[in-house]
């Protein structure tokens, strides 16, 4: 990126800014968790449209935070929840790195509510017997805090330094615990204007409460649903069982030869062009002393299941996967009856890895249930779609300016960590926006998103807004090449 | 059975007596048929408690038809539907073979209403285009037409000789169409009035429009319910997916291998003891030119799919299976969730042969799955029971004499059919009342029972009545020999 002549803009100067924000921060962290618990009482949830006027009240408070901090802040009505698009822009003619902050407001239903200890609208700050003082309220972890650790980084540095180091959109969804129907049309509506050098999303994980983490790779997802006819109608077992063929059978047949013995996938061409981890990776991950036995034992069992040739977190991170998610067929109530269905019908999914493309895998499985056919059975394949892995470049400045700024605030190197799943709105910025992701989160996996007693790591706040003011100092360090198409446009 | 030296007992007598009856019923067939109609206007429905008014005065209309006969005739109630026990009772002293006649007074439920040609509680004649004239409406064979093929043939009877040939009582249920849930209680409490020589059964088919049926084997029934389990709770296939085996797929894999490629059932000691029926009978099968392309393309199939060495209808009569009635398991909504879930269940039942126990037969299948159960899944057996299968004696006086009635009536001998269906009043009277049961109905695979557009064949109510006539003439004719046991008990 080009740097200005302007005194203001040297490394030094960016230096004394961060450290006025840090020391802002540390004054007033009282403040901001005030200003947080504030937003965790707004009963925010997507799904149900009872709490509309709720979501509603999120966006305007959040566009009314950054409103306050001098942000060209709005809330942008789509065919569901609204958007808040707020934009700081680097004063006349300066050219810096322009970075977009997603993060959602909405939040998912607090049901069942009498597994909650204290109301989940309630905020408080409760004892926790491993991390100390948490944050319990649902949207605590996913994702207002994480939303507050940015605005509060943002908040410090314009109140004392009057400016942010680079240029900054934030965009809010609404409707992220609701699969985001409104995202992809609010994207292609409004690229230009989102359109910034990197994006960066506040919904992950650390790896500890001690150790930050980058999210590396994404597996992506590919699935479809078959349904295997054998007679024409359903049948009655006594009457017509023994010379039928029921289609339950001819379906359990296929799906129970999914993997073989090595718990390799049996699909055709399904490794084709699959690229594995490099060795460095392999040997970050097997340095963690990630503790198999507890994650397996926390969902009661006792052995790594997958490929004999990788350990859990590369089965997890960095394998590809295939999954019987549901079945159906036959009588399923309670009860018996005799029957021989017409039909049955299985749901599958595939994980993905860098490498693999969704419709070749999917054709692959097409293959592998025609082979297996026997006479008399046909097979309907339908809901089928999918999107590839991302494999983040790690190499690349921004990443490498973010890995150090969170070294600087953790004292130790962020993690690389692969995630499992796919997250959508990585996809969709690269798909609408042509624009890459940084995946920065300060949650843990036991902060208990979407269940009762969900919270929120007081450490992690505090810390995550540190470590963003750390993140947009270095990013305005960093020697990326700033490219004028990718300022903030300005005329929102 | 003993004769009494009365002339009226004699043979030439009960022949005359026959001959009269059948003359009476060619002379009213038009009042037997209105009498069936006013039955048919009925809607007893049995599972649908709005229709319990309907089963009531169903009731009471049998109850009546045999009071104005002259049978001790009565309605009785129990927890559900009532009975109806109607008793024929030979003069004083007189030493008669005694039958006990079942049928039900209960149908199906009619819907879907807009399938039906003609509404189903107004029966009508129409023309088939295989039959002739045939009698459409709900219940018309299953099982109204039936019951009064028999009560008919005691009206002709009665009203041109006086009496009946031999004593008879009629038991007339009305939940078979609802699982029977109060016939055993019933027998259990009222067994000794109900005994008699021999149940005739009257629920069953013909072989086809011309040829009379008496079915002879009846398979047993196992079933099992089997769910496996794996992780403790649905996981998401993203954060979880590899490491964790599926336990969809571990139930799929088993149940896909419960037959070999030669189509026999892999379960450790499934066919321990069983039976095969005789060469003769399999000739007399294999001789009736059974239609087996016609019975699987009405399925919409074209491969018999059972056991590589038998024909379709020994696939069907004389071999055991396994079927898999029901699977489910994870998500079965519609559309995509990435769950892997902590369970699937199967439910899965075994039709039965002579020589085989139901409880070992659930045993082996416990084996099986016991054996192929992987680390980290358990499984759980439920809803089990089951019922052995049924081969009558085709030597005993009573199917002789039956069967010599039949031929008389239809100018071919019956078939002795085999049924692949337990039907479970037979099962009930044997343990119930020690009492065996002829099969001898004039129903056929197409008359759309339990469907829209029900129909009984015009011809098999005539000659069904007629045939009745035959049979109770016959039995007073054979040589069995009456037991002072099994009179009907004068304490009704």
């Amino acid at each position: 990126m080009t740097t200005s002549s302007d005194q203001q803009d040297s490394p030094a100067s960016h230096d004394n800014d961060l450290q006025s924000a840090l020391r802002r921060l540390s004054d007033t962290e009282q403040a901001a968790r005030d200003r947080l618990f504030e937003f965790l009482k707004i009963e925010s949830i997507s799904t149900d449209p009872a709490y509309h006027h709720h979501c509603l009240e999120a966006a305007e408070w959040c566009a009314g935070q950054l409103r306050e901090l001098g942000f060209e802040s709005s809330v942008r009505p789509t065919e569901g929840k609204p958007m808040v698009v707020a934009h700081w822009r680097p004063e006349d003619g300066e050219a810096k790195p322009h970075v977009l902050f997603y993060g959602h407001y909405d939040v998912q239903p607090a049901d069942p509510l009498e597994e909650w200890d204290t109301p989940p609208f309630e905020p408080r700050i409760a004892e926790h017997p491993t991390y100390g003082e948490v944050i319990t309220a649902r949207g605590a972890s996913d994702d207002k805090g994480q939303v507050m650790t940015f605005i509060e980084a943002c908040r410090a540095y314009i109140e004392t330094s009057g400016s942010l180091p680079v240029a900054v959109t934030v965009l809010l969804e609404g409707e992220e615990e609701s699969a985001s129907p409104s995202l992809l049309p609010f994207l292609a509506e409004t690229g230009d204007e989102l359109k910034a050098d990197i994006a960066l999303v506040c919904d992950t994980n650390q790896w500890d409460g001690n150790t930050p983490a980058i999210t590396a790779f994404l597996r992506g997802l590919a699935f479809s649903e078959v349904t295997i006819t054998g007679p024409a109608r359903d049948l009655h077992s006594g009457l017509y069982g023994g010379p039928v063929r029921n289609p339950i059978e001819v379906l359990c047949a296929m799906l129970g030869e999914l993997h073989g013995p090595d718990g390799r996938i049996t699909i055709p061409g399904f490794y084709d062009g699959v690229s594995e981890p490099s060795q460095e990776q392999r040997d970050e991950w097997n340095s963690l002393g990630f503790d198999e036995a507890g994650f397996l034992a926390e969902i009661g069992l006792v052995e790594a299941a997958g490929e004999d040739r990788y350990s859990l977190l590369e089965q997890l991170w960095a394998r590809p996967t295939v999954e019987i998610n549901g079945i159906y067929g036959g009588y399923t109530g309670v009860g018996t009856k005799t029957v021989i269905p017409s039909q049955a019908t299985a749901k599958i999914s595939f994980r993905l890895v860098p490498g693999q493309d969704p419709q070749q895998v999917i054709t692959g499985f097409h293959q592998f249930i025609d082979q297996r056919l026997p006479r008399d059975a046909r097979a309907h394949f339908t809901g089928e779609g999918g999107a590839s892995a991302v494999g983040f470049d790690m190499a690349s400045p921004e990443f490498q300016a973010a890995a150090q700024a969170l070294q600087d605030e953790w004292d130790v190197p962020p993690v690389r960590l692969g995630c499992g799943a796919s997250i959508p709105i990585v996809e969709s910025f690269r798909n609408a926006l042509g624009m890459d992701a940084l995946l920065i989160g300060f949650a843990l996996p036991d902060d208990r998103i979407h269940a009762p007693n969900e919270k929120y790591n007081l450490k992690s706040f505090v810390k995550g807004t540190r470590s963003w003011a750390r993140i947009l100092s270095a990013f305005a360090n960093s020697p990326n090449e700033k490219t004028e198409d990718n300022k903030p446009a300005n005329d929102a």
